[in-house]
Parts: structure tokens; C-alpha cells; sequence
């Protein structure tokens, strides 16, 4: 079963923006089992869109079209998609009353333009947009599928995710595939791969498919079997993970969609344990890791983001002696920022990060990169060195992540 | 003049890494003056290959490819090349000598494979890759141009900068283009197409092109004209931002590819003012946008992330009637929490925030997305009442932007 992606507007043609969508929505339709043969972007022109759709119903089963739906004058998808499917704009009610109460419930006022966002092709179903206005729209045209998506990221997700895969599911006779996927910290995509070679070796020879998926700080590794029988598939993937927990037992901190923040979370509230950060070179970002989870105020106290020397010194008390001796990024510093925290915020756990995150501030000794993290509890505190690279985002990323990963060991080696 | 690019491989399709060498050609060619009127992913296959080839001759005056030219055999990209261009492959010398020279000066033994990279199309033109070994190469059939060029982008992107740039201005007559981009902060896309309806009009009238680019919280406008007389079309567009500048004067807060804390951070640093903040709703994320900024040290201070009403009370200095009276989401207690960061990081600066993140946590009088951002410098401190929507990502970062784009309107008021 073949899937074409399609998607629409400029700004992705002229490079304005990278377009995410379409990566995202080659791996859930490869997931469901579909061959993504080709990925196409066009212009949002009523004929670009035409001859494009022509094209894809040659080919394909099933056409996702992401773009090209915003109220404003210059959005020509509505009018080619009626076109194509022979059709007029109606409204719908259902969508018109989502419209004025997402806009009544923000205290304003419901424009015309908005309203134009609930006129739908008449002979679509309306796949339901509950982050935002303008609604999905599902087409069969002779046992071909085509989905016309707005191009907002979290609106088009989560009406894939609600609306349209068991659709597909439905709508089509798909091979049983399953999929494991097993989330790593604290490695690099080559070195993993060196340690993990038998094990890797012996899953080809059983005919599954091994994915390393790299992005800053994390490995996931995707385990994929397909066949005729499921519950086949699913006991040989689930062995081979099993295998690997074995292996690599400290680098696994979830599966699946899980996020290491995620993890902590629930560790922390799992064992009634709270938590607070001192951050440097973070500046914030794993604070705001931490509270990017909903129900983190069960865990999560507060904070002391400590730039400046001073605040490092007057709010958590560092030894001004340790900084000038050690400098700011060093063992002594983040320990007693961490202790600092735990006291000050009364927790059971504190992270604290000191580094030059760049791609100014190297010095001889201590080059761009260069990061300690303190993890610091009742009876113990901890540092730890690493050197990342050059790209500043992504040194505070990894600084993050490493923290995170280092926090949640310590509170399993206290539990246990 | 018209531009398609092709991107060859299977990690595109099936989602394992995002594309990012297309919008990076897309915006190199629209630079050019060319109109990227199409992008196509495709399989490393032949007939994939051959057919995208072919569809693009008929439309295309110029087709850049990338990815598909490895040494392994499931690279088809070359002897799809020579079978469209009706040629074989020849060993190139030049190339192989700079093959060789690559592995003897990494202390690597030369393969079989890594030689067959000096093989291309007899009648191709060689791109020479300095950071490589895989050349680019460029066809002429007919006065349209084909080039191929490797997947790696840094490897692209030298091809690009360094041999292609010039050849392709040395071998069309391309028209002039000018393009500028107006960054709004503030207001939803609809709400500013209702206000500036009647500019957009005269714009579109006077043959100029306006893209909405909306993301959560920012909203871009893109103005685009295209002549034969440059400094005519840069005069046209920017009377049409001075204009634009005149009717939403407080909504601009930046241009082209800024962001709003590298606006604010230049404000700060070119002002020698301080800054910090005392976070709530936004979890650090605030600080997290300050120093994201190489040089942030210079203006940032540090900031308190009080998330429980005990570090507002008892870091902050917040009134604990206050909280009870009014709740940790009022006017009162984002003053007090502005205030109180003003006073312990001694800045001229403080931005607070307080509100239901969400997606729980909402009451009868206080909805989910209901935020209260603060901001105090020494002689005043305000606070403004935001309601945005269910989603919590999207309300942090709404908050954080809104109350970032407050701190500039309330430094430029008193700097001015």
C-alpha cells in the first residue's frame, strides 16, 4: 500500500521554514505499515494543488496534504480540494460552533474570516481539530483516501493521532507490523552501535529491522517485525529487548514515546520526592524540562537560576574562595550550588549545572563545552564532568538531558 | 524561471531525519530570483529516479538533486544519471586523486568502494567537493540544468556556495527579487489580516506578495516583489513597511530572521540594563529564552523559579494573604513576585509570571491558559492579563514571548 505526503505553501518551497510535518508524517504512515513512495511540496495555486492530486491518485492509496487552510485571502487549498472532488463549501455547524466557542472561551470577539474556518467541502468528513480552527477533511474517492490537514504542527498531530489512524486501520488491510522502540542517554550513536553489534547481528538474522534514531543526548532504537502473525511478532520483539536490557541495562531510561523528564516525573511522584535545580549554563532549561510535565508542581519546588557569580554566591551560598580558585565551572562550585538548592528550596533531590555552553567563553584549561552537573540529596552529593561540543543549544540540551539521566540513577540506586 | 529540487533516500520518506538541505536550497534559489515552484522526495530507485527526472524537464529550467551518490550498491542515483542523460560512467582523475589524497591524509587504506567514487557520467561537468569525496555534477540537455549533489549538507552546501552560485547566474537571465519580513508579536494571524486589510489591498494591488507565516505567539509577514529594476522593487517594499510600521506600530517588534529575545537581549545590552525573572507558570522557560543567547551574560542575571507558593512567599517576598485573598494568579501576587526578583538579583529589570499552564488546574473563575505577567524596573511595576488556550507547551511559550515582547514596549517607553 502505497502513501504520497503532500505539502502546501511557500514558505517551505522559498526555505522559510524546514518542513517538520511531512518527517513526522512518514513515520507514523511507515509505522501503520504504508510505503511512503514520494513526498511532494508545491505552491498553495489552484493548480499546483490540482495536477498534484492528480498525480497522487495515480500512485497512491492513500494522499496526506498538510498546508494551505488558513483563513487569510492567499490559501487556495478549500477552493482546489472542491474542485478536485467535484463539490461546493458548505458550513459546517459542528465546526462553526467549535470556532466561536474557542474564541468566546479567549474573550474574543468571532470574525468573518473565522468563520469561513467551519465552510467545508460538502462531501468530506470533518476529522475534528480540537487545538484549533480549521478542521481536518477526509476524502474517498473510489477507495482512495486523501487527508487535508492544516499546517499548524500540535493541530495537525493531534488530529492524525485522534482522528485519522484508526481510519487508515480501518479503511485498509494492512501487514501486521510491531514496533518496539528503546530510549538511550548518555551514549553516541557509533559507540553504541560497537557494544551492541552481536545482539544487533543476531536481530537481522531473525529477520527484524534495527533503526537508530540519533538527536542531541538521546539514541532511541527502533525494533521492527512484521509478518502474518502478531502475537508472534510481539514475543520475538519483546525478547530481543529483554536481551538488550541486559546488555545496556544504565543507558535504557524508557521506551516507546516516553521523555526522560517524563521518567523523572514519575519516579519522583511515584516515590513522594521532590526536587529543585541550580542552574548555570542551563539558564533555565531544566526547569523548564521539569515543569514541561502537567502535575510537576506535585514534585517540583522551585528554583535558583544563578548566572552571575553573585547569585551563585549570595543565593546558594557558594564559597567565593572556590570560584576564584576553581572557577565558576568546576567540582567544588556545582556541588555547593546543589546543596545550596536542596536547602534553600527544602527538597529531597537537587540538580545544579556550571559549564561554558558557547561558542565564546573557552579558556586554556577549559574549553567551550566543558560542563559539571551536581546532584545533590539528604546524606550525598555528587559532580560529574563531561565535555560536549561547540553548538551552544545543544550543549545546554545535552547538559539537560545528562542531568536528568544522572538524577534519575541516583534516586533508583536510593530506592532499590 | 522555474526550480525544482529532488531529494533521493528512504531516511527522508520513512521520517528518520528531516530534510533540512531542501529548505536550505529553496532559499538559496529564491534568492537567485528563482521560483521554487516544486520539492520532491523519492525513493533511491531507478524508475523513482527516471520518472521525477523526466516530470521535471517538462516544468523545470533547473533541478537540483541531492542524496543517492554513496559508494554502496543500493545507491542508484549515478546509474540513473547516466541512463537519462544517455551515457556511461568514466573514471574521473582529478576526482580520484583528490579520493586518495582524503584517506592518506586520514590514515586510511583506499577501497574499492571509496575509488568508484571518482566514477561519474561521461558528459557531465564535475562540481569539485572540497569537504568530500563525492562529486557534484552538472548536466546541460537542452539549456536546462541538472545538478547532483551529494546528501551531506555540509558537502551540499560547499558544492553550492563554492562552484554552483556563480554557474547558475552565469547561465540564466534571472529576474531581480527583493523579499523582507515583518515580525509580529501579540496578535493571532486573523486579528491582523482584519486590521491591515486595506494595506494588504493596496500592496496586492501594486503587484506585491504577502505571506502570513504564524507560529504560536509570533506571527511573520512576508512582503515579496519581483521586477526587472532592483532598487525600484527594494524602494516598493520598504514604503510598504514604513506604512506597515505606522499602522501597527507596537505589534512589530523585530525584522527578517530575529527572534525576541535576541531583539530584547540587544536592547538590554545596548541600553547596559539588567535583567531577571521570577517565574511561575513558565517553569524557567523565560530564562531559558534569555540565555539562549551567546553573550546573554552581560544583561542576565539570574531568576528565581517559584513554583510553589512557599518560594513565593518566602524567596520573593509575597504577602501569603495576598495568595489566599487572590490566588497565586493575580495582579497582586505577579507585582509582588517582579518586585521581589527586582530587589534579590538587583536588576533594572524584572519579569514575572503566574498562571494555569494547564491542561488541569483550571477553577470556576480562573480558566485553564489564564496568565498574569508582571514586569518592574525601578520606579513602576505593571501587570497584564493574558487568557491563551488548553495546550500547556503552547501557553508557556505564549507567556514567554508575550512577556518578553512587554519588556521591550516598556524599555523602549523609557528610553525614549
Amino acid at each position: 500500500l502505497k502513501a504520497e505526503i503532500i505539502t502546501i505553501g511557500d514558505e517551505i518551497l522559498i526555505g522559510q521554514i524546514v518542513d517538520t510535518n511531512s518527517a513526522w508524517l512518514g513515520e507514523q504512515l511507515t509505522l501503520l505499515g504504508f510505503d511512503v513512495f514520494r513526498k511532494t511540496s508545491i505552491h498553495d495555486e489552484l493548480n499546483a494543488i490540482l495536477t498534484t492530486l492528480s498525480k497522487a491518485e495515480q500512485e497512491a492509496d492513500v494522499v496526506i496534504m498538510t498546508g494551505g487552510l488558513g483563513p487569510t485571502k492567499d490559501d487556495m487549498t478549500k477552493p482546489a480540494l472542491c474542485q478536485y472532488f467535484n463539490t461546493e463549501l458548505m458550513m459546517n455547524h459542528d465546526v462553526l460552533k467549535h470556532v466561536i466557542q474557542i474564541f468566546e472561551s479567549r474573550g474574543r470577539e468571532v470574525l468573518e474570516t473565522n468563520r469561513l474556518q467551519a465552510m467545508v467541502p460538502a462531501n468530506c468528513e470533518v476529522l475534528f481539530n480540537h487545538n484549533g480552527t480549521a478542521p481536518g477533511m477526509w476524502f474517498n474517492k473510489n477507495g482512495k483516501i486523501f487527508i487535508s490537514l492544516p499546517g499548524v504542527p500540535y493541530e495537525m498531530k493531534s488530529i492524525i493521532e485522534n482522528e485519522v489512524l484508526d481510519k487508515l486501520k480501518k479503511s485498509f488491510k494492512l501487514p501486521h507490523i510491531f514496533h518496539k522502540t528503546v530510549l538511550t542517554q548518555g551514549i553516541g550513536e557509533s559507540k553504541l552501535a560497537d557494544i551492541i553489534s552481536d545482539w544487533e547481528n543476531n536481530l537481522t538474522r531473525e529477520g527484524l529491522k534495527l533503526a537508530y534514531l540519533p538527536s542531541p543526548g538521546i539514541v532511541r532504537l527502533r525494533i521492527t517485525a512484521k509478518g502474518d502473525n502478531e502475537q508472534f511478532l510481539i514475543n520475538q520483539v519483546n525478547t530481543k529487548v529483554e536481551e538488550l536490557l541486559n546488555i545496556i541495562p544504565n543507558l535504557i531510561f524508557g521506551f516507546e514515546k516516553q521523555t526522560l523528564e517524563e521518567v523523572v516525573g514519575m519516579l519522583l511522584v511515584n516515590n513522594k520526592l521532590t526536587i529543585s535545580t541550580a542552574e548555570s549554563c542551563t539558564g533555565g532549561y531544566l526547569a523548564h524540562l521539569l515543569t514541561s510535565i502537567s502535575g510537576s508542581s506535585n514534585y517540583y519546588i522551585g528554583s535558583t537560576i544563578a548566572y552571575s557569580n553573585q547569585v551563585k554566591i549570595g543565593e546558594l551560598l557558594v564559597n567565593p574562595k572556590d570560584i576564584e580558585v576553581h572557577g565558576a565551572v568546576s567540582e567544588q562550585v556545582v556541588k555547593q550550588m546543589a546543596v545550596g538548592a536542596l536547602k534553600k528550596y527544602d527538597t529531597d533531590y537537587a540538580i545544579s549545572t556550571s559549564g561554558i555552553a558557547g561558542p565564546t567563553g573557552g579558556t586554556a584549561t577549559k574549553q567551550v563545552g566543558t560542563v559539571w552537573i551536581g546532584i545533590a540529596s539528604k546524606n550525598n552529593v555528587t559532580a560529574h564532568q563531561f565535555v560536549f561540543g561547540n553548538n551552544r543549544e545543544r550543549n545546554i540540551r545535552m547538559s539537560a538531558l545528562t542531568a536528568l539521566n544522572l538524577l534519575r540513577k541516583e534516586i533508583l540506586k536510593n530506592i532499590v
